[in-house]
């Protein structure tokens, strides 16, 4: 019996295990400390009414005879999937069919399971600083990577790589940069996928975020995109839904690469390609996935609801304050942000304030910081937890990720905090 | 950009879909006629009150702010996977720790996806008739698969391969045939895996149903089994859990087989094997996961509560009296069944009214009807709905699924015509 043996190439990644194990430690050390995490992206505020509602009168359907409903359809249910098509696109201008939407139990299992589709030689292109699911499941498969810097000297705008490759994750409001695309930037990447016959990964997790019109909420926005990228959606920020688990994928069926499997594709099924990924990932959902929890899909359902929509947009709201008395705060102590004006994510650069008046306190800004030595400082100095960017890659040294899921008065306690010890 | 050439590989397999396409068809035809199912294998018997204020509860906590979580972990909850440990294994005997135990959106993700830890050049052994995602879930990963057949000559009992395989999928009691394994048979199982240095994935979803002691609960009542073996469960067909998505996958730490890849990873990590497959299945959950639904965990903790139990014991019951019922009437008739008396399903041969009284109305029982052809008599005669056999490998041929999910009334209105046309 051999294991995959792939999965001895991951490398270990900690990072939060890592920060868990460094903020217990000090906590035992100073244990009246009131420790704020502005570190991992997890939202603090609770679900919205219309969805708790939603949950109640779903709890109250299956403990019905009558109204018990059992396995529904793999792909998810029509009422949420007219939903999606109606709401998410429709009132946007494009044009995606119920049957082009797959619901599931989140961003993060599709992501992760959707390369299992593709050839394990295909080339991977990523963003650095990235998302590490995207790494870590084409590591599983044994498929090799090409990191794309995003820095601050390319405005965190991806250029297009010097090789071929077949497969590229985009992933826009950016996590962790909390940097955009906007429409021609994007539309740059959907050129390059049709010219060279590639794939779009397109992870929209943040897209609810968004404040600014010139930044596109779905990649079908660019014209040609429905014939190279795949979408994914969460309701994980949107709504709250970390703990609930929903989420949903298109797969457009004009989505038809044309390589040389592909032909070979057609003459074993005796016709055209198209409709190809869509069906293949019907048959891998049909196979290892049994839908999504009922429960769940009603509360989606209802974040699309009037009220739902309303309440949802309220929250929004709360965490974008957030973020912009957190980039004012920030920027007025003298540090460079970006990020934080169409995403909840707020990406700092730990060596900002080598040019600023020298800080106070134990703190020693002269020194050229690592991610890690200024999450230290931050956690020893100000009590406030961040992630440190070298966890999201090469290029993220020498920044932080700092979010805006807390509450107002952490997230002011915290800022106030690190004044306070500059 | 080329896609994973195995799911070309994929029989076509539309089982319920063509199942489904023959129902609707007939359903026009006669459109007066009240269809029974006791074909696809989903239940019919609402949450049970426990269940159903667990999600109440938990739909409240996470409406407000005090009290909502977030992510949860990618395991599981503790207050799960404790109340695991101690009903389903400590009261068995059987000493399982908690970090063995991965809670998940259900088996079906599990046994689909588990094969991912695994090398593509393992052997793989599934009995025939089977659940086709075992076999599914491989041709994807492009594994040879070996085919044990499980008859009426032999008992329904898997004999061991005549060559080495890697890993054996068993699922006892069956799905499809309902038929068990009793401790010796099972061991037989574990000390072959032992030798040959193969794991066993067991899936034991249907063990609620037995009534029987000599019928093992769970693998690990064998010895030996914690070295060779993973187990599958699930709450799908124990709580009626089949639209709330919540299982279970126990990876004992000891599972450490010796292969050579796996001295090399030894070699690599300076340390012995011990715990490898418990620590890549964490790996794998943590990368491609995101946590089951805390109000699918909630609800499950509630099945182990004092009436939680007594509840969904009764359910079970239920179901069983069904499946006593299908069995006598079954046999009177002069059917041959199998299975139905430690599982939910009935194994019935098509060809058995051969030896009986010439049957009344259109039937011809006097031909060797195939899996098919005995359907479509059921469907048009008593306006019942069987599942084929041959949906589930070539040895199912000549018998088909029935299941015992469903109502008393609908079971003993289907049972009747049945006997009436006969």
């Amino acid at each position: 019996m051999k294991i995959n043996e792939n999965y001895l190439n991951l490398s270990d990644n900690y990072l939060f295990a890592d920060i868990a194990k460094r903020v217990k430690a000090f906590k035992a050390e100073t244990p009246m400390a009131d420790v704020i995490s502005l570190g991992i992206g997890d939202v603090t505020q609770p679900l919205v009414p219309a969805v708790v509602e939603a949950l109640h009168r779903a709890a109250e359907e299956l403990g019905v005879a009558a109204s018990f409903r059992g396995y529904g359809p793999e792909q998810g249910y029509d009422f949420l999937r007219d939903a999606i098509v109606e709401h998410d696109f429709r009132g946007r201008g494009i044009n995606i069919a119920a049957d082009e939407i797959f619901v599931s139990d989140g961003a993060k299992s599709d992501t992760g399971n959707f390369q299992e589709l593709l050839s394990a030689d295909c080339v991977v292109a990523v963003t650095d600083p990235v998302y590490p699911v995207y790494v870590d499941s084409n590591v599983m498969a044994g498929r090799r990577i090409v990191k794309l810097p995003c820095t601050a000297e390319n405005g965190f705008v991806p250029e297009l790589p010097s090789e071929h490759v077949d497969v590229i994750y985009l992933c826009y409001p950016n996590n962790p940069t909390g940097t955009t695309l906007n429409r021609e930037q994007l539309k740059v990447w959907v050129d390059y996928a049709i010219r060279e016959n590639a794939l779009i990964f397109y992870d929209s997790a943040y897209e609810a975020f968004i404040q600014h019109d010139d930044i596109p909420h779905s990649i079908y926005e660019i014209p040609g995109a429905k014939q190279c990228a795949v979408e994914f959606h969460s309701y994980s920020k949107t709504a709250g839904f970390t703990g609930v688990r929903c989420g949903y994928t298109v797969v457009p069926k004009v989505l038809s690469p044309t390589g040389v499997v592909l032909r070979r594709v057609e003459a074993t099924r005796g016709r055209a390609s198209e409709g190809l990924l869509n069906s293949l990932w019907n048959r891998r959902q049909c196979t290892k996935f049994n839908g999504t929890s009922y429960l769940s899909q009603r509360a989606a359902e209802a974040i699309y609801t009037p009220e739902g929509r309303e309440q949802v947009k309220a929250t929004i709201a709360y965490y974008m304050e957030n973020a912009r008395l957190m980039r004012k705060a920030l920027m007025d102590m003298g540090f460079t942000v970006y990020g934080g004006v169409d995403a909840p994510y707020l990406w700092v650069k730990t060596l900002s304030l080598t040019t600023n008046p020298s800080p106070k306190g134990e703190g020693d800004f002269k020194k050229e910081w690592s991610s890690w030595e200024f999450f230290d400082w931050m956690l020893r100095s100000a009590h406030v937890v961040c992630t440190p960017g070298a966890g999201f890659g090469e290029c993220g040294e020498g920044y932080v990720r700092l979010t805006a899921f807390g509450t107002h008065e952490n997230t002011e306690k915290a800022l106030r905090r690190i004044a306070n010890r500059l």
